[in-house]
């Protein structure tokens, strides 16, 4: 049982960790461990706020301040003149910090704060300068426009997370993803109290960071789109300023074509080689029997592990066909003299001999799931993307493990989906407590096939926070509504950081209809979403590459949409008889505004090829907000709707749930509710059919 | 007269410049020369679109052309592989520049340009890389989503400027603009084809360059809120690469407290001093009488002329007082003694040693109208604030200039009025054609007591947008319909470039509501505009200084309100008898939204200060929505309205056309049309009161 810590002087209502539905009105996110809220007035933030630390000549205890009070100037519209750092004995804010933060951030480093707001001013208290920044986004995220101006609530709260490592992966092999994309997300990820930012860094795509012992990696490797050291060194100096580990990972020995391309005699294939432009898995490998591959990795490695300051350095290891090794009659010979009896040995001879180097160097190896071999050292951190059984079994061997298996963002599943998510369910629910120290946390994984610098925010944001609350909070922080409306603030919030996945969404709607009837586009791309897991490439015109555009309405939609879920929402409290005043009038509006969309859309459509593809949705969503409104009618009236005119209405809900354009229709369900409804019938879900 | 060029094969359809209006299909802004369309079938950009260059190695010219392909891909949403610089002759589009760029972009280089686009590929052909960069952008803004994909209209457009300095001033003094705003600016100007951005760099509240030579300046007079050399440079690199000459303006000897801050010595009172941090005219003024200040600023000058490398240098040399020098018996005695009759004379003696300053270190020199004295040298350029009448007096007697007149954005003025001003009208008309020869073109000024870099842009565009068309387009291209339509997608467009001016409208309404019910603060935001010219002084509760929060409605809110004009066209059209179907529909509904919109908004005034100062607004707009439709329902009904109620509903309209939170509302005039029709009045405009 988690403890609850209480100071009795100012509670006047303690809120409990299990109910935080019940304060939506904080908008934290995520919710804190402990919170204590009270209704005496709040702390106002004047353009006179100053700041007060106990340390000033922690360099890094300024720095977490001063980029606090440039968030605070964001958020509250302030200016550079306004809010200083200051002495702690007259400061509004009064930070102490008990230890400077290490040179380089650690796993498991003490994240705890303790934070106190009255009126008349607050105390934030942490053992390390890495709580303080936590606690300080708590802080941040407590600011709220008040009749008194910008305030902060009389609260006290105690926190600290439940797992030391909570992730996010970005990957930006497939998709390039330049410096201030990824600057702006680790802003997103210190919002949340994210604190890992796995970098995945090479992929058959490209390989994307420069080295100056194997320049031709980047030159030939990447297009021209890499990471200068420089850039890297910049990127790191960022994230640790937020409190932030930067690991990289270089996928080895499978998914490296674009290594190949500058150092062909990596490859267990002939060559040459050129750039992947396709999706997939593919069959270039390096040859894990030449000596010279060892050579060139301990020198890459070596090089990469002082670029990197981390202690962990990300190997990947994950889906190698064996193709080329099958293929390749020294390998076969290799094999057979060294008593390897298929690719997973072989694989795994490769990642014994990378450990070595990899620790040679002084960092701790790290893989997905498929490097795991009980030859390997326990100091090496298992990634599973195949789930929590797999973590569970590595746990057992004396493995430490991260869950990233239902954390994939470019699947496109919902927020509700990824919450449920826990890295000790399932598979890991009957591990001993011992065990389960080895299970760090999770990481949230942004594949980038279908991502460009303008969408992959909104594929990740607002997702991520959800996710990222998973790790941070009691493990009884779990109400799905709370959730979804501290989510949504929190993802306007976000907006103050520059990313795009809220301002993007209407430009690029814009661009498919020449900036006329946008508004039409816009109520249609509401409430469809891309299809999920991967189906996008089965039901793909043709095959997509790394040269396709990523400008569809799948590509502007959002991976959920909330406006669906209201709605579904609604109905289904309406059907329930939770009729409250003016809820049929929502729905009916609702239904309005969709019925006349497909006339409204159709000038755009004559003038876009990318409207056009999404008619077929469009009259769907017209056709079924027609049946919805004459359902209400039947049920208005008491009677019950004909069975021939049900069948028909539900014959087109189902059909309207099948994929067109890659999108998914989310209203058929709520729809296919009413017409059940007024024919007498129990209204039931209506599921969108599985994918891959 | 303007020769009209004509293609005579292609033509099936000639447009005048004078009838833009008929081709509003065409988005172009600026207008240009001239423009042959054609119902042949469109080019259209397959991601395997290249562009050919004549002459690879001019290094201008293919940067341009990668400008040009990144904007593409920007606007078509298209990613970095696609679309390449090729070999002209298998190119779809073959782009030939007889003369590559000169290394420091000149006043009066060639601009011009021919662009000829048909099905099967384009020929952009201009004497100067900079007429390519040009038709560049006209080739982007012809750019289209079409049936076929995203495609460019067969057309023939030859093109160039009507004047050669088509100008932005950005003042950086007031309020600091980082370097990532200045260069969205730029990118901005690019697309509307101004050429002189002009970077006010020095006020009483801030010193904004680095002088290596006199650090004390930025060190003491910043906040530390400046522009690095390094910086400088880049946004010089930057400009360059983007057909736009950078000129900085240093302004002397007044507005000038901030350099006295770090050198005291330079002023004409006793110091300390300190950054101001009011808004006005100061005291402070350099001392002219001192060869110290002289030498001072020979060594200051020669640095910057030496970072800066156009060839003109703006001294500013506005607003001086005068009351330091009156207050300093020196000054006195160097002034009788010198036969120096008054300040102005003073000054003047200040501007003649400058100049030789100026010249010597190889520029020109260029000040606001203050400056013009027949003992200055004819190659000096005027800048005007003060009007055509002076611009003109100063051609007459044989200076060059320029209008700025007219063109201050930070008034708030509709961009129709500044659409209206012309360098060639009200007193300059008379001039010759060779004194018309002496007025260069225009600029428009962004002063920044009250903009941040959050609101910035909101105040920049669309509206210079407008000014760059009258800058660059023929003097008949007027109808200001087709303007806005073209301004209003060109708003849009320049979305693309990260210019926030739509991209920060929301957020920032978001942030006084707590993201609760923004949508009815967005309504009534809408349709509200600052109040115009210095008016918002005067109307302050307290006075503002550079540490006021803007962060409040008036600061949202965009200058011209295109949502009430939309619905005053509608009522006059309505009301003029030009009745359409949908159109009362379109009225009432309108009508509807505001008379809900006070209820719907009161929640979120009872939880913010800075929504709780709109509401007698808001009232207003609920009151006169419904006077507005029973006034529709007088109409429809036949009915005259009874003089009483009348009386009271314009005596409603003219309460509620008084600014309140500095804000007008804008659609208390269409309202009273309303109200006057239905009581068988002639509709009358009711005017915004007068400000200064």
């Amino acid at each position: 049982m988690r403890l609850l810590f209480i100071v009795p002087m100012l509670a006047v209502a303690v809120t409990l960790a299990t109910s935080a539905q019940e304060t939506t009105s904080l908008h934290l996110m995520p919710w804190p461990a402990t919170i204590i809220t009270s209704q005496s007035p709040p702390l106002v933030i004047q353009t006179s706020f100053t700041v007060g630390i106990n340390n000033a000549s922690d360099p890094g205890l300024r720095r977490a301040v001063e980029i606090f009070l440039s968030d605070l100037r964001r958020h509250t519209g302030s200016l550079p003149l306004d809010f200083t750092i200051g002495d702690n004995s007259s400061a509004q804010l009064k930070v102490t910090s008990e230890h400077a933060n290490k040179p380089v951030q650690e796993l498991g480093e003490d994240e705890s704060y303790k934070l106190e707001v009255t009126s008349s001013g607050a105390q934030l208290n942490a053992p390390t300068t890495l709580g303080v920044m936590r606690g300080l986004q708590t802080f941040l995220q407590l600011v709220a426009m008040a009749p008194q101006g910008f305030a902060v609530p009389s609260v006290v709260i105690e926190d600290k997370p439940r797992f030391p490592w909570r992730g996010l992966m970005i990957d930006a092999g497939r998709h390039f993803m330049p410096v201030e994309v990824i600057k702006r997300n680790l802003d997103g990820m210190a919002a949340v109290k994210m604190n890992v930012f796995h970098w995945h860094l090479s992929e058959n795509q490209g390989f994307r960071v420069e080295s100056k012992r194997f320049p031709k990696l980047q030159e030939m490797g990447s297009d021209g789109m890499y990471y200068t050291q420089e850039q890297v060194r910049d990127v790191i100096a960022y994230a640790h300023d937020r409190g932030i580990r930067v690991i990289p990972e270089f996928d080895m020995p499978g998914h490296s074509t674009a290594w190949f391309v500058g150092y062909p005699d990596l490859a267990s294939g002939p060559g040459p080689y050129t750039i992947e432009r396709k999706w997939g898995v593919f069959d270039p490998a390096m040859d894990p029997t030449r000596e010279s591959t060892y050579k060139f990795l301990d020198q890459f490695i070596g090089e990469m592990a002082n670029l990197f300051p981390d202690q962990f350095f990300h190997i990947g290891g994950d889906e190698v066909n064996g193709k080329q090794w099958d293929a390749n009659p020294k390998i076969q010979d290799f094999m057979r003299a060294h008593g390897l009896k298929n690719n997973a040995d072989l694989q795994a001879y490769f990642n014994t001999r990378i450990q070595k180097i990899v620790a040679k160097h002084g960092k701790t190896m790290e893989g997905w799931d498929e490097i795991l071999r009980p030859d390997l050292p326990k100091t090496i951190v298992i990634q599973s993307w195949r789930g929590q059984q797999s973590l569970a079994d590595a746990a057992r061997q004396g493995y430490r493990g991260l869950l990233s298996s239902g954390y994939y963002l470019d699947l496109m599943g919902t927020a509700a989906s990824h919450y449920a998510v826990d890295p000790f369910a399932d598979g890991a629910a009957n591990l001993s407590d011992e065990q389960k120290q080895k299970i760090l946390g999770g990481e949230a994984c942004m594949w980038a096939e279908y991502v460009s610098p303008e969408n992959m925010d909104s594929r990740i944001w607002p997702r991520a926070a959800a996710i990222a609350e998973r790790f941070w909070s009691p493990q009884n922080v779990a109400d799905i509504n709370s959730m979804y409306a501290r989510m949504e603030y929190t993802s306007h919030w976000l907006d103050a950081y520059g990313l795009t996945h809220n301002a993007n969404y209407v430009p690029m709607l814009e661009r498919m209809t020449n900036g006329t009837d946008t508004a039409a586009l816009h109520n249609l791309a509401d409430v469809v979403e891309p299809v999920k897991g991967y189906a996008r490439e089965g039901l793909a015109k043709t095959e997509a590459t790394s040269l396709t555009p990523l400008n569809r309405v799948i590509d502007a939609a959002r991976p959920e949409s909330l406006r669906a879920r209201e709605f579904n929402q609604l109905v289904d409290e309406f059907l329930a008889g939770k009729v409250k005043p003016g809820m049929e009038m929502q729905i009916r509006s609702t239904l309005d505004r969709w019925k006349d969309n497909e006339i409204q859309l159709e000038p755009a459509a004559q003038n876009s090829a990318l409207v056009q593809e999404v008619m077929p949705i469009s009259h769907d969503l017209s056709a079924l907000a027609t049946a919805g409104l004459q359902a209400l009618n039947y049920l208005d009236r008491g009677e019950r709707a004909p069975d021939t005119w049900k069948t028909q209405q539900i014959a087109l809900a189902q059909s309207a749930i099948q994929p067109r354009a890659q999108l998914w229709l989310m209203v058929a369900s709520p729809v296919q509710k009413l017409i059940q409804a007024s024919a007498g019938e129990k209204p039931t879900e209506l599921a969108i059919p599985k994918s891959d």
